[in-house]
């Protein structure tokens, strides 16, 4: 059964978990923020979820390093390239999203390209990170090839998220955190337990029809037999090649400014089908709203800007109209009183973990 | 009939033509060279078939001015915030760009905002400019309300594109210049001459239903009785809500950072009905290669993410796989040979401006 876990008592057993496979206090401190701010933002895909299969499983198997060394391999004013030595993708990201910030802050923008990392979480909390500051963020990343180009059939480019926040003078920011595919197998895995078909166009098969059942797709993505399509779908018709053009930009924006590995080199499986080191690459950029027109400007246009677009004619059917991130705030409203929901498969993944890192002193409310 | 017209021809003309309404010698080279692009590329939407109804009727209407004051209104080492003064939004946006060029090649950023400009053209020329200088080009603008956020039927952004173009080790740059809609009334156009059917997911009625009879969307779009999806589609089920994003982050990248106009305020239609200018607002960054780990690095990582995605495996009905900027450059070296194919209405509106303008001395050979 789905059972509430109070936040304060989360946030101190994945820390001192993380600490416990090696990862440094301060940067235990730093995985942790960023693992839950997604269950903070309701985007479960990227949350507790994926704190054994993602973050402690590949430190035991070796793929990831816990003691992130992070190292700035060329610089300019506005500019760096970092090199993250398999470390700590979540620490590697808010180091390397701070120097893009601080470059901002005095000479307008800032922007870093990172080598050698690992997977850092949600792209939307390095990019809130810069709103927070006050600047415009964003970032983008590469990974495990899912996306198929347009007119293919195989998976060769990664979800590729292309993100961006920025402030504006409402009680949270403007963050759009999306991959560039339609959807993710995440959302594939929901469908499937909810006993749904995968919406026809989101999915292509290895003959070029768009697949629908939804265990078999997961089974097929497994293989390779069926890949992601871009953002606007299969071939032309509904414009699926600006979600295709747009994931490239992610691959190259990440990979090509540092040198480093892209599309099949990612896919996480040697030679001999081991498990290997994945060597991501990211980028984040900030640009200082301070030097444009200001602060208080920009944020009060932006916010004007989102509040024209909720007040726009709704549709029959609609409740209401949304802006980018307000869904997520909605959900963290309502998420802090309640704890976060677990579902029993990470409650076990959760006691496993306890019980090998021995913290022995960690007693789980959905135990009893 | 559609009849072919040499480039030098169609060059000296178009020059010719905008100096006649006013337009300073080197700025009629740089908007007829803007104009001309798109055909080259054969983005036909933004080409001479614009040259008299969006540029030489605005500026004799008086809704845009033929010469053009750039003004510098706030500017540091990577930043500048430029006021067009409703002039030649081509000139405008090559200066712009140029600017952030220069900045990028110093200090290795530099973005401008600018407001009160006019229809600068395509996006991806501006984004070209910077490849060709070394950078990463990116650039958008806001524009006359076109597209619906996701769960409304009413026509609120712009078509907004976010372009986005950067150099490879290839004979022509990556360059991604589209609309965040799926699909732009130039597009449906051609739907219609061909007697086709929209795509169902492309255009949003004011009832909420997926509009499909080309004719009739375009009556409709007229009166706002029809609005463009975002890429993704209406709703969210193909994820129409990430295409309304990026469209939503273009308006305040235009608008926001030069407290400028936006959204409705766009529609240039004033409280009696007249036109009025646009004001419209664009960004225009650049990103220098050679900040990071150099230009001739970059381009071969680019260019070998480009040749792997192309060497993908096809879908079976496919011929072959592309990557953005690629058909534009087939299309222009078919065409520099050639010529430029007008149909018979552009035809006509080029000889109503030869006439007007009093360019005796030119003669179409559509005319013979």
């Amino acid at each position: 059964m789905t059972s509430y876990v109070e936040w304060d008592f989360l946030t101190d057993f994945i820390e001192k978990a993380f600490a416990a496979y090696g990862v440094p206090q301060e940067d235990a401190k730093i995985c942790t923020d960023v693992l839950l701010q997604a269950d903070k933002k309701g985007i479960e895909s990227h949350g507790v979820n994926r704190f054994k299969p993602i973050y402690i499983d590949r430190i035991k198997e070796g793929i990831q390093n816990p003691i992130t060394k992070f190292d700035i391999v060329r610089e300019t004013p506005t500019t760096a390239v970092v090199d993250g030595h398999d470390g700590m993708g979540q620490v590697i990201g808010r180091q390397s999203m701070q120097l893009a910030i601080d470059k901002a802050k005095e000479y307008g923008m800032g922007m870093v390209a990172v080598r050698n990392s690992t997977h850092f979480g949600i792209a939307g909390y390095y990019t809130d990170m810069a709103a927070e500051a006050g600047c415009i963020g964003m970032s983008g990343t590469n990974a495990r090839p899912s996306i198929a180009p347009t007119f293919s059939v195989e998976n060769k480019l990664g979800t590729n998220p292309l993100t961006v926040s920025f402030p504006t003078d409402e009680a949270f920011p403007f963050s759009l955190d999306c991959a560039t595919s339609i959807i993710q197998r995440g959302k594939i895995e929901l469908y499937e337990r909810q006993g749904k078909d995968t919406p026809a166009g989101a999915v292509i098969g290895r003959d070029g029809s768009a697949m629908t059942d939804s265990p078999e797709i997961l089974k097929a993505l497994q293989t390779g037999e069926a890949a992601l399509a871009p953002l606007g779908g299969i071939g032309e018709k509904l414009s699926g090649y600006k979600g295709y053009g747009y994931a490239t930009i992610v691959e190259v924006l990440s990979a090509a400014l540092q040198q480093g590995n892209f599309l099949s080199m990612l896919s996480g499986i040697g030679e001999n089908g081991e498990k290997t080191k994945y060597h991501l690459g990211h980028f984040f950029i900030a640009i200082n709203t301070e030097a444009f027109m200001g602060l208080e400007s920009f944020k009060k246009t932006a916010g004007d800007i989102l509040r024209e677009l909720r007040a726009a004619e709704k549709a029959p059917d609609a409740d209401r109209i949304y802006t980018p991130g307000e869904k997520e705030y909605l959900i963290w409203q309502e998420r802090k009183k309640t704890g976060l929901p677990i579902n029993e498969s990470v409650q076990k993944e959760l006691i496993t973990i306890r019980d090998d890192a021995g913290l022995t002193d960690y007693h789980f409310s959905f135990e009893e």
